[in-house]
């Protein structure tokens, strides 16, 4: 039924490749089937004003689509002059999901920005890119151990992010383009490796939806997410 | 335990006035107890170019809060010349709803804005926006069909939208601001009245927030937008 | 003559409700007639950084108009993403007109804003802006003194602002929108309770005007003006 | 009792400079002493999207301060990314002005931009803009009339502008820099050499101002504005 | 004498991966040492406005630097609103080197952009861009062709770029970062593979250089940019 | 050969006007034949925020061009909200060049601003500005040392520029608008009174320039630029 032949939970192969480039203290390119996400984590000294004098850390991040990454060309925001509402929107999200999984009395008054580039699109991409930049943060925050900036791990749990959606009436995860065009609904769901919910975002793109199929997708979720944890700890081995 | 002293799944009592300014198609002051929004429904011919050339119509919608709607003063987007984040992703979220609401064919080339301007905040001015809009919305297309633009009624069915959340341990219906701020859970829940669900949107402010805790905040949820469909009801008659 | 049936010298009914809103330190919404505007004054510590270390408090506006105040809808400033010349316009006559009701000194280093909001149009808004910022300005300054923050009060004199033109030929005060559509010139007064001008601003919007009619346009101005504290000084009791 | 020796009525030495630079249909550098202003008139077939289809012309402004022509340097706005609003107040004056001047019907479909550049301030730069933007439009029209673009010339009058205020108790003519920084009245007015008034904005800086001071200031505003309507003329011929 | 242990004329490592993404039309990751930029071309039916009806084609470029490209994160420009002049300068540069290379009217009226986004960055990111721009672009042009849109190949010549300097006093090729921030004298060239000159920009970051200098810079990089070509065919076949 | 009748190597006569405006602590009027810039340069106490602490001073540039320096109006740029790429390009051009004649650490932690407005566009305004704005330094540096800002003379030399080209197939000096238009190669050429290059910027307009044709270019600039120097000192004396 799907386009792809994958059975309704089955997810796409997931890809993880830390230090993908040298300059930041975390690197990880992400790959849910073709989509591709750069996930860099940046850490610097200091905090925003509106946190300054609370001994508290920040974490906060920026979400962007190479103009190319899609079938046809999207206009640079850059050269627009301001961020879309969708990016703004997945940026929120993405920051919000991972200052969940870090205690920021831990991190002291350091902020971590995790930009998220995506390369490649192909359905999926803010939850390819939580789950990528959470690894991301792992080795940013190991490299402040390692620096001495940081005793002890402020990580509370690791996190991670999986699309599932009713698509021709069946709850799936993990949709690509061409299932997430057609979707009647779209959900997002972010976990901790502790089995509960950081967010979940439901949308009915078409038809409303039914609470039972809310708890479909919600049980497609947490099976799927489980496997990224999988790669996660594979990938940080 | 709530500081109104309401009970976990009692509302505020909501107070829908009609006509409220004299210029728009549609005009709704909607109440949450002190959460008062201004919904205008504004007609226009013609659909963005996006949308050019489909047989269809467009709905779209803006948020703003006027700059002391709030305990202090916050700056006005205008001034500091763009949109924030939060606007724009509450708008996002408006017009979505909203557009499910209507078979789009059957309105025709013609565009219909709701503008929810909040006069007064005190918690859930997203969901007191979605369900005034609403009401706004049935008096712009009952003019378009007084005015011979429609001959047929576009709406597909109702919807509404309450905020919960879980505060203090407990899982709660119609967030005032006090509790807002402090609640582990906020979530927001867009239902039509045929008891399906728009959007289901749920953010662990604090903690994460296990399955059954969703299950509770859908279910508050599930009863008190019943109460916000007989409000409409009641304005509407 | 006038599309109303007032004579030349009549003004509108003018309704003015303090307290509007709960947040603010004032909140007037004031009425000439059909125009509404919610004229709300927000008390903070500290003056702009061009008034530091004068001694000095500062008083300042800004205004808007809903996107739906006016017959057609018009675009929402914050999504053009600039304030137009009109409004920069008109919010600097306020902010002028209400410095000059004030003896900043006697304010300390304290800024007051006052955000006007046309909620509904009909013509004279920045008239009834300034009018009902008064009223505002009045109950933050009592506020004020009330809290301790002033000793004393810095009121020099209470102002008010009518529209005066010369409409099919005669001087007329008190422009509804029909009136100044058609208006020949059109002038705007702010005067103090002591007798005195603070701004006059006429402009021919058709034929250039003689100093005859300039003379007629004060004297309704004068007249009309004084009606205009006895309605400030009604609401205040 | 003036800085400059001046009597209350006397106004600086006014020159007006004709094809100042090439390219402009009209351009012209107006000196009012030490204030220096460069006013080119552009002429453009067409007219913006609003005003298509009525057969009418159309007149806009724009002003601008180079940055060093003041005793301090001031930001670009180019740079800042936006125009102030004293910048728009002002271009908006200049353009309702020189709109008053021509019947915009006999105009045709063409747009004429007033370009006003201050290359030195020495304070009345408004005033100075709007004299010498009406002679560069009358060598604009010119022009168009040379090229067979007009029949017959669409000036209504010449139009003039000085600024008179209240310094030191004594309403007094042109005021130079010095005076306006310590004025407790400006006004500026725009008279047609028919002797009628086009635009007069007094403004309280300090103290307000009494009705007998607005009549000071209205006569010595007439008797100057003759002296620059016989430079305009002696300019053009 | 070279960080890197080069000799003067010695380039770094090029590689040259086709196909590095699947949506654009050409998708070229070049890497000289450890400046890795990603150049996507995509192909657009139609041209820009002031193009129209002139029956040719437009080449454009876009350049942006991922925000941690660089040893420490700099903002990312979609963020902060605008494209700094750096960015500006760099894309006119790439792109009047690209249309350089090809017969606008053999284009026909059709659109290529050449999106350069850095990945890593160690010295050379423009001349790196222009090289691999190139190979993308003749994939799109080939993909054109086989698609039928194009009959003829409108490439004119290959280009190709290599950045030269003064270091410690000798003239050296392809400096990477290190070299470049202690560089006296930094030149960008841009060569057809038919041995003439598209660019030059040369500029004394320290020390003004001789006329002497020149010609050894321009040596080098006609020697280094022979190598690129070569990577460049290699690439191709 | 050339419109103007002048020989290949022949320069337009070159006007320098010092003291052109009052308030700058330099003032220039520089024309190249038809081309006419105001530069003026400004003193200001302090440095940019990057540059504290250093010790060192800076110098910096501003470019525009008047709305109609050119044959047809271009739009302004403040009104337009952002500054375009070859406003950028230019001014960053100037500012670096203009930093290459002085020694920063001489000059404390001051800052000088060069605007460069356009007043008549013919060609070679870059350039133009480049040559005036070194006399506007060295009048400003003049004031610091009168005022006792500075002790020593932080001047290292006087730099100077030039446009050189290729039209119709010969190398020729000076380029004005109708030669620029045409040309095949157009480069700037910014050179010290000491014999050496500080900016050479070279680019194929249409067809690629050969290596001699690069070297004709250069000695022409050589020869022209001299021509500069004795007309600063001119103006310097």
């Amino acid at each position: 039924m799907r386009p792809s032949g994958r059975t309704v939970s089955q997810i796409r192969p997931v890809t993880i490749t830390r230090n993908f480039t040298c300059h930041a203290e975390g690197s990880v390119l992400i790959e849910f089937g073709n989509t591709k996400v750069l996930c860099n984590a940046s850490v610097e000294e200091g905090v925003p004003r509106f946190m300054k004098g609370q001994g508290k850390g920040w974490i906060t991040a920026e979400y962007s689509m190479l103009p190319r990454a899609t079938h046809s060309r999207s206009g640079r925001e850059a050269a627009r002059g301001k961020q879309g509402g969708r990016t703004l929107e997945i940026q929120r999200l993405i920051a919000r999901s991972l200052r969940a999984a870090v205690d920021l009395k831990m991190l002291g008054e350091n902020t971590i920005t995790l930009d998220c580039d995506v390369i490649q699109a192909d359905g999926g991409t803010r939850t390819a890119s939580i789950t990528g930049a959470c690894v991301a943060l792992v080795d940013a925050l190991n490299w402040m151990r390692a620096k001495g900036i940081l005793k002890t791990n402020p990580m509370k749990h690791m996190i991670a992010a999986l699309s599932v959606g009713v698509y021709k009436g069946n709850a799936v995860a993990d949709l690509e383009y061409v299932e997430d065009a057609d979707a009647e609904t779209d959900m997002n769901v972010v976990m901790t490796d502790t089995g509960k919910l950081i967010e979940v975002q439901g949308t009915a793109e078409g038809e409303p939806f039914s609470f039972d199929e809310m708890q479909e997708m919600l049980e497609l979720a947490k099976h799927g997410i489980r496997e990224l944890f999988d790669a996660q700890k594979a990938a940080l081995n």
